[in-house]
Order: C-alpha cells, then sequence, then structure tokens
C-alpha cells in the first residue's frame, strides 16, 4: 500500500509553495492596467487547497519509500498543470485546452492551443511563459531547494524529476545541489535578460522570452514567435543561450568555479557540439538549394532552427512547415535527441543516444571477437550495468509510448505527418511539429482525445518515463 | 589478416550451384517459346566464374574463423544478387535497375523498378520469382544442405544467415537441420501449389505465386499484384500461407512430427497470432469506417494487407495507398515488427520486439523493487544476458540504418512518407511503401544514390544488419 497520507500532505505542501508564484503575474497585470482577479482567484484557490491537504505534513524519512517518491513528483506535476490552468479560464480557454496550455507551460513544451496569442492578456502571457521558466529547472528541485524539511527523503525526488541519467550530484546534501543548480540557473538568466535588453527588446519582451528560452520552452508573446522581431542580433542571443540551456548546468557550474574545462572534456557536450554543427551545416546547404539565396540567409535560419529544436525549445524564425521534405527530416531526426542530461532540455537526452551507440559498436566489436572484453565508456569510466539497463528501457518505453500516441492521433482522423510529429512534440517537450501542428499554427484542431493523449506525453516526457509510467504496474499499488 | 583464399573458394562453390538453377527458366523459356539465351548465358557465366574461383576448394575446419564465415555470407548474397540480375539486363532493364531487382528477388523484399510487370517475358518472371523462393529459406542453407564438404564450418555459416536469434538446432548436425528445414518448405510449398491450382490458377501463375508466398517475397507477375485474379478464395490460401510462411519453420517440423502442440506453446507464435489478431480487427474497423461498406469486404481487405506487411511479403489485394492515413499507420507499425524467427519473413522479428517488451516490464518492476531478482523469461527459460545483447544491438542498430537511409533520401529529394516508408520497405524485406512507392506504384523514380541505399537495405536487412555490418569495423580486417 502506498502511503496516501505522505503524499498528499507533500503536494498540498508544494501547492502553498506554487500557490504565490500566482502574485507576480498578478502584479503585471496591475502594471498593465489589466485585471489582478484571474491571479487573486488561482492564488487564493490553490493556496487554500493546498493548505487543506498539507495540513499533516509528515517529514520523517521512515514513510518515505521510493514509490512515495515518484508518486509525489508526477502527482505534483500534474497537480502544478492543473492548479496553473485556473488563470487561462479566466481568459475564456475551456478547461481541456486550459490544462493542455497549462501542462505545455510547466513541461516547458511550448506545443499552444492558442488561434491568436496576440489576444490574451500581457499579465496570462506573462504567467504562461513564467510556468516554463519554472518548470524548467524543475519544480521540484525548487521545492527541495528552498524547504529544509525533506531531508533526504528529497533526494528520491530529485532523482525522479531529473532529466537524463546522471549521478552526478554537485554536493553531498541534495539540497545544496538543487540550490547551486537554481543559482547558476538564474544568473544565466540574469544574463541573457540583460543582452535582450541591450538588443532593444522590452523588459516584457525581454523577460518572458528570457523564460522560455532558458527554459527550453518556445512559448512566445507573439504568433509568429521570434520572426516578429525580424532581428539577427536577437536572433544570436537566443541561439546563444538555446545552446547553453541545452547543455548541463551542473557542468556550467563546474566550468565557472572550478575546472575551466568541464564543458570540453564531457563526452555529452562534445557530442551535442557535432550534432549542432553537422546539422546546421547539411541544413544550411539543404535550404541554399530548397528555399533561400544566399548562404548567410541560409544558416541564420538553419543554425536557429536546428538549436531550437535540438533543445527543445520549438522557437520559429521562419515557418519550416514550408521548407522542403529534405529540411524537415534534418528537423525530425534531431527531434528524437533532445538536449543534454542535466539541462532544461526535453527528448531522449544526447548521453543516452552516445551510450547506445557506444553499445551499439561494442556488440559489434563483440561479433568478431566474442570472448574479448569491451566496456562501454563514458568520460573514460565504464557504464555500469544497471544504468546501461536503466538507458535501453527507457528508449523502449520512450518509443513505445511515441508509437501508441502516433497511432491514435492518426486513427482519430489526424494525417500521418501530424500523428507522428505531434507526438514526439510533446513527449520530447519540443512544441511545434509539422503540417497542421506546425510552428505556424497550433494545436487547437486536435480532438479531445488526442488532447488527452497529448497532454499524458508532455507530462510522461518531462519526468522522463519511468516516474509516470511505474504508476501504471500492479507492483506500484501493492504492498 | 581475412583468409582471402578461403572467402574466394567457398563463393566460387556457391556460383557454382547456383548457375545450374538458372537452367530452370530456360526450360521456362523453351516452355513458351520465348528465347533461352538469357539463362543460357547467365548459366554459362555463372558457372564459369564459380569454377575459376572455386578451383582450390578449401575445407579443412582449421583455416575458418568467425570472419570469414560472415564475408562468405554477405558476399555470397551479393554475387547471388549480381550474376542473378544478368538475364533481367537482356530483357532491357540497365544494369542498376536489374541488380535492384536481383537484390529484392533473393532477400525476398518484393520491391520493383519494373514499370510494366507483364510487359516482361514469362520466363524473366519466372526467374525473378523463383529467386525470392531460393532466397526465402535461404541461399546458404540450401548450399550447406546439399554440400557435404562444409562440415561444422557450415554452422558458422547457418548463424550468420539464420532469421532471428534463435539456438533451436533440430539435429545436432547442421547438414541435417538444413536438410530438414528445407524438406518442410518445399513440402508446405507443393501443397500451397496444388490448393491454387484447386482453385482455378494456371500453373504458370500457382507456382510463380507460391514462390514468393513461402518466401515472404511478394513479387507477382501482375502489375495489379492479387488483386489481379479478384477471388476470394485464391486470397484465403495465400492468407493462409502467409501467415504459415511467417512462422518458425523448425516448429512447424516438430509440429507434424513430434509435440502437436510446439507451435501452440511457443510464446513468439502466441505473439505473433495476437498481432495478426489485433491489427486485423483494428483495420477492419477502420476501413468501414473510412473505405468500405460492410465488415466482409472491410475484413477481407484487412486481414490479407495486414497479414502481406507483417510477414513483410508486400502482397495487395488494394491499393492500400489511397486508404486513410488511419489505416495506413496500422501497416506503418507492423512494417517495423516483420514476422517470427526461423520464418521466410523479414524485420526486427516478433522474438524480438517480445523480449524487448518483457525487458521493459521488468526494469518498471525493478524501479520500485531494485534488489529484486526477475529474469526476462522466453518460453519458460531466462533470456541469457549475450541474447539480449544481441537483441538490444540489432534494435538500435537497425534503427540507425533506417534513419540514415531515411534522411538520404529525403535530402535527395523524395517526399518524407516515401523516404521513410521506402527505407523501412526495403531494410524489413517487406516491398511496397507509400506514395511514390505505393503498392500499385514502383521504385523507378528513386534516384541513382537513392537505389544504391536501397539495395544495402535489402541485402542489410536480409541477413540481419550484423553479418553485413561487422565488416564496416576495422576489427573485421584487422589480425
Amino acid at each position: 500500500m502506498i502511503n496516501y497520507r505522505v503524499v498528499f500532505s507533500v503536494l498540498g505542501s508544494l501547492l502553498c509553495f506554487l500557490g504565490p508564484l500566482m502574485l507576480i503575474p498578478l502584479v503585471v497585470a496591475l502594471y498593465y492596467g489589466e485585471s489582478p482577479y484571474p491571479f487573486a482567484v488561482s492564488f487564493a484557490v490553490t493556496t487554500v487547497i493546498g493548505s487543506l491537504l498539507s495540513f499533516k505534513f509528515i517529514s520523517s524519512e521512515d514513510e518515505w519509500e521510493k514509490r512515495e517518491g515518484f508518486a509525489i513528483v508526477a502527482f505534483g506535476w500534474f497537480a502544478a498543470a492543473l492548479f496553473g490552468s485556473i488563470p487561462y479560464m479566466f481568459d475564456g480557454v475551456t478547461p481541456l485546452n486550459a490544462l493542455f496550455e497549462s501542462m505545455s507551460g510547466f513541461t516547458t513544451t511550448g506545443a499552444t492551443i492558442f488561434v491568436d496569442i496576440e489576444s490574451h492578456s500581457r499579465s496570462l502571457l506573462f504567467w504562461r511563459s513564467m510556468t516554463q521558466w519554472i518548470g524548467g529547472m524543475g519544480i521540484i528541485m525548487l521545492f527541495i531547494a528552498i524547504l529544509p524539511k525533506l531531508g533526504v527523503a528529497g533526494r528520491q525526488m530529485f532523482r525522479a524529476e531529473a532529466p537524463g541519467p546522471q549521478e552526478d550530484q554537485l554536493k553531498p546534501r541534495i539540497r545544496e545541489t538543487a540550490k547551486i543548480l537554481w543559482a547558476v540557473y538564474v544568473s544565466i538568466s540574469v544574463l541573457e535578460l540583460i543582452l535582450l535588453l541591450a538588443a532593444g527588446m522590452s523588459f516584457y519582451d525581454a523577460s518572458t522570452h528570457t523564460f522560455t528560452t532558458m527554459a527550453c520552452g518556445g512559448f512566445s508573446t507573439y504568433a509568429d514567435s521570434v520572426a516578429a522581431f525580424n532581428s539577427p542580433l536577437i536572433e544570436g542571443i537566443i541561439t546563444l543561450f538555446m545552446f547553453i540551456a541545452g547543455a548541463n548546468f551542473a557542468l556550467h557550474y563546474k566550468t565557472l568555479y572550478s575546472d575551466k574545462k568541464s564543458l570540453l572534456k564531457d563526452n555529452e557536450f562534445k557530442f551535442y557540439f557535432a550534432i549542432v554543427a553537422i546539422s546546421t551545416i547539411l541544413l544550411t546547404g539543404i535550404l541554399l538549394r530548397d528555399s533561400y539565396d544566399t548562404i548567410p540567409t541560409a544558416f541564420r535560419y538553419a543554425v536557429f532552427q536546428v538549436l531550437s529544436i535540438l533543445t527543445t525549445t520549438g522557437y520559429a524564425t521562419a515557418d519550416f512547415n514550408l521548407w522542403s521534405d529534405s529540411g524537415k527530416v534534418i528537423l525530425l531526426a534531431i527531434m528524437f535527441i533532445g538536449g543534454c542530461a542535466g539541462s532544461t532540455a526535453g527528448g531522449i537526452k544526447v548521453v543516452r543516444v552516445l551510450i547506445l551507440l557506444k553499445y551499439a559498436r561494442r556488440e559489434l566489436f563483440k561479433a568478431i571477437h566474442p570472448k574479448a572484453i569491451r566496456p562501454v565508456k563514458f568520460n573514460g569510466k565504464s557504464v555500469p550495468g544497471d544504468v546501461m539497463h536503466a538507458i535501453i528501457s527507457f528508449v523502449v518505453i520512450y518509443f513505445l509510448i511515441f508509437l501508441f500516441s502516433s497511432s491514435i492521433l492518426a486513427i482519430l482522423g489526424m494525417d500521418l505527418t501530424s500523428s507522428i510529429t505531434a507526438s514526439i512534440a510533446t513527449l520530447g517537450n519540443i512544441g511545434p511539429g509539422f503540417n497542421v501542428v506546425g510552428p505556424m499554427a497550433n494545436f487547437s484542431t486536435v480532438p479531445v482525445l488526442g488532447k488527452l493523449i497529448l497532454i499524458a506525453n508532455m507530462w510522461i516526457g518531462r519526468l522522463e518515463v519511468f516516474t509516470v509510467i511505474v504508476m501504471l504496474t500492479p507492483e506500484f499499488w501493492k504492498r
């Protein structure tokens, strides 16, 4: 039996902590002369329900087990999306669409059901961008960093939320690690904000786009996304920060404070850089052949779009749905990779792809030399068996979910390309796909059942499959 | 250093053995009053070159190693396709297209570059069907069954060609196993031939379609494929034999001669049956909604197409390219599965999919109970670690090749759906895909480089990836 008392009380605390964050868009609403009412109500509802649930907050470790950790993290994210959707409903969005948009926000997916983005209030769009920024480094990690009472139990929750199979703890205490990661995240965000302001963006545009760049989220306050600014300088800054946000924040910290070469020595970062370079070169060539006249123009659109898709941000500076299928296939291929472990990006993650490649290479070697011992190495160390198992089963389950959701969408009547790309774009927390869910389109035309599946995809994808999927096994509910 | 002398001499013997098979279509040509010349020349060229190469035939085991086995099997299949393409060139087919068609034949793919099938001579179409039948149970296996001098070295070649990760040897001596499997194959083929004749087909049609059903090949002597007969009885017979050919022939033998319940007790067969049943029910429902008026009609087209695609045969009784994307997605999903191990079908194979699913399920269990020991079981036995490694690395490399070839085709200018389905249809030895490579279309419009890649796909896919891909590693060529 799972300990429901623990689960509900920690979920309650989480809501008590989420509620006050809604006061920030309330201030934005007041500043722009918009109604503060939606955020006031959302704050009140979230905080009151949270307080009612958390009245018996449990902190002693002995009542915690793996399953409670999974349940808290999974339902905690779902609750954040659910309560975070309240402000949308005040703006005339239906409950299902509000949940879709809110889940897309917190999970940093960036898929939107908004038909006319600019028609929504500035405070709502601010909240929408802000949820991505909170979700980017992690709701649970922020919770761990701020609440002192979680103790060792926090480690289990940290792992259940962590992006990628990294074991790398910066400090012995998990709370310290969470604090450092959030501090690095805030610092780099401030740097991007300053640069975007210097490039001439308004404070509102600069802050909302910083939120959604640093989170690899991709929501924009404009229907035309980053193309709305039509500025190579702004695109350049955003491209750089997407690249940074798609890399490992623990390595950013180490690079800044201990070993300057931490990033350059990391196998995953090198492979990440190689993917960016090769995809950009290929796409530039294709765009030059098919779509644009000069190398600088082709490169400008190629490098931005490669980083936007690879880091699962999902911004657009061009309607890539209009590109040739030659160009689209590059984007489709990198949709399945995603960013680095420990980044704010989604997807399968570069490290998993790299280790699987090394694993397959090792098996080819063993086909010739069956008795030779040749471990799979990453950063100079052998990859342990259980990590290998976790990586492989992650990829298997990931593809099964992808296959299942693509099939259901197609059976519901969506065309094949839209079904496939909508599935991977939500599961990988990317945002836009092709065709009816293209970068200049939106997800409003997806049938109801399809939207429910895509909401589940975003949730499952952000929590790296296991945290949600284990709850579907009978063992989870049995003692 | 690889022992080239052994490789060349065994390849020579293989050609000496392949050459006389060309005398069969020569007889067909004489019967229909067509020129016997193409086959006479092909026979002469193949046999003479074979004799020259094999003048120093080596049989002592000590000169054989794994790498020689791989090289003989891989180049043996390539040589069969190459020399088997000579008759096509006499019919005005370009060398590249002839190699494509011949490789598609031997590998039982069934993808065609023929724009007007019926315009070709009956003897050539007979040869084309016959190559599929030879390739179905395996060129090397036939070679092992007939030639006495291979001895233990044959086992290594047997494994390098065998479809699926089966270890199940019927007899201690590999030559006896090969003989039994070929005998079962011939017997069931004769049974199908008799039934098709009884259903009213001409001997020519019945034999060519028996060849290509039993091999899970899919070449037809008609442009409209099996739709040309428009007979539910003929379709029913072919459906049944596709189902049989897609299952394990070693189990067919055991079912006939030892344990009657061998098939029913086998985990893979049960899962194979479940996939057929579920896909057929789903597709029937979709076709009833989107394309046909009555349940019997929808079921007739659904069950035939599900078995044709799942067993990687590739026949068509309807232009499924005109079906809705809801129907197509079912076909696309089963394209990645394929038939059973030890069948004549291609694809990833049911057993690999099943074991991967069980593996992922086990990891979900271990997420809750990390210290529990729960082996992955197949047919009541634990799957050994090295088998598991081989399955996983097979799937990883399979997807990499799929991704690579889809991308190249798209970059060359083919549309995304055609690129993706052409890649999987050749790698899985299925035959037709969607759009420009649909069941009523052909592969003639694929660019030259694309055809080369698809030829490689068929070759790599039939030999289950490793046998060809290991030759790309430096270890293969170094001592």
